[in-house]
């Protein structure tokens, strides 16, 4: 099971604590956490990880392995720009989103336009005229829950 | 001026009317149209600016240059799926979207991480708590004001 | 009809007779020209294209439109390295390679994988024990020859 | 340490059992393997590290991570095609090239565009008019000297 932690490159303390705790119990359950490889939330996730004994990938944007944070077990080096986000939600079984951007936008919606399962903890609302609100995120109330909603929702 | 047409490749015949008419202002504005290649919006949008005898480019997900839509000029092969959607906003210096689905947010998200402008005509809102509303995307009212406002807050 | 012309970035004056001699040549056969749109051959080959009246895209590997020279029509913005190498070979309908280093190796290399036809005008020798050379390039001896096979060989 | 083996997708057993000599003695030196994900050389050099309890990398062309040879632990998706290629030699250290096609060709000259050291096995020759042969890739005899060698030159 590999799952990808998605946010920000830069984050609240608060957001920060969130994404760690979520990366623990991801790697307490055997999940493979795979993320965009930079700080904020991706280290974050990465540390927690970590600190549970799990394997950590990060797809980088730039050329550099060593933009890595240092939770990364595996530096994989695209030096493809934001045009990596795809690779980092298409490699995964489902996306847990912790708080984020508009790079996090993105990937949320190229993960829902691949049909891999999105859960949402504080990131964005997508609303639009028409839309069927059933193919949209799932909405968790804290890391635990994202986790679970994560691993019961991963694609096969 | 390069400008970006973005939205489904399967759309209502109202969805195309809108892209068709927003393909033929731009062109008869001087702007090159460039798109996804294929059908529905980006489609319409090509066809309304071959009306008007613009030059339009579409940036293919496949690897087939027989993809493209009919009316496409110049089809950009890229073999990437998804990726590409990076390419059809960077190579812009403003994006009107019109309609779409998760594939058009892609690349709304895509183009706000770059600082490129985005003008919607029924397409996504976007909100998160916190989120200053002002970076987001300008809303236009028809077509005519969605090439007004693209080719006004176009990018140097 | 869309032609690539490959070559390094930077190159002898030489060199950049020949690019710009395959360039003009292209034009003058109604042959659009892709290139990677920076300097020394691919500049070369669009100051050809444009002395002719033809039209010129240029697949930038960064992020901002202003690297292309002065001679490319369209810049495409990628942003994603020598990833970009693949788009520009796949866009083209047959390939001339002029002189060239690495970079040029690997175009040469994804064309021919992808069943492209390339002719080469003082580029890379390619051989591999047990390889079947049929299946390699078409060795060009001067512009006028090498736009020729390019015209005559190119894809449907 | 993560060193990329590249490879025909199909290849003969002799081939095979060198790629599979190659992973294993890789693993047994503690380095990681990374290659694109499929059969052939790719999936040999897979199982050898898996027999001497290493962790394997593939980065896929396609969609789906159900390509993946039996031996990779961790596919990466990237939907890019042959621009995959880049990133196998990017995130790799040094690269091992066993026999091979285009697809081959084109991982070594990406490889060496940047500056990542390449050590053939039974491999392309690369030649040039007035190209400095000294920056071309190390030939190995057998897949021990491979070993050796792409662990001595990898990059810091």
């Amino acid at each position: 099971m590999i799952v990808a932690v998605i946010g920000d490159g830069v984050c609240s303390a608060e957001t920060a604590r969130l994404a760690e705790e979520v990366g623990r119990q991801l790697a307490e359950k055997d999940a493979i956490v795979i993320c965009g490889g930079l700080g904020g939330v991706m280290e974050a996730a990465c540390r927690g990880a970590k600190s549970a004994g799990g394997l950590t990938i990060g797809v980088l944007p730039g050329r550099n392995p060593l933009d890595a944070n240092a939770y990364v077990d595996v530096p994989i080096v695209t030096g493809m720009g934001d045009a990596r986000n795809v690779i980092v939600v298409s490699s995964a079984q489902s996306v847990i989103a912790v708080s984020g951007g508009y790079g996090t936008l993105s990937e949320i919606a190229h993960a829902l336009k691949l049909g891999i399962p999105v859960v949402g903890l504080g990131t964005w609302q997508l609303s639009k005229d028409g839309w069927d609100k059933q193919r949209g995120m799932t909405v968790a109330t804290d890391p635990a829950h994202a986790v679970q909603k994560a691993l019961a929702l991963a694609k096969a």
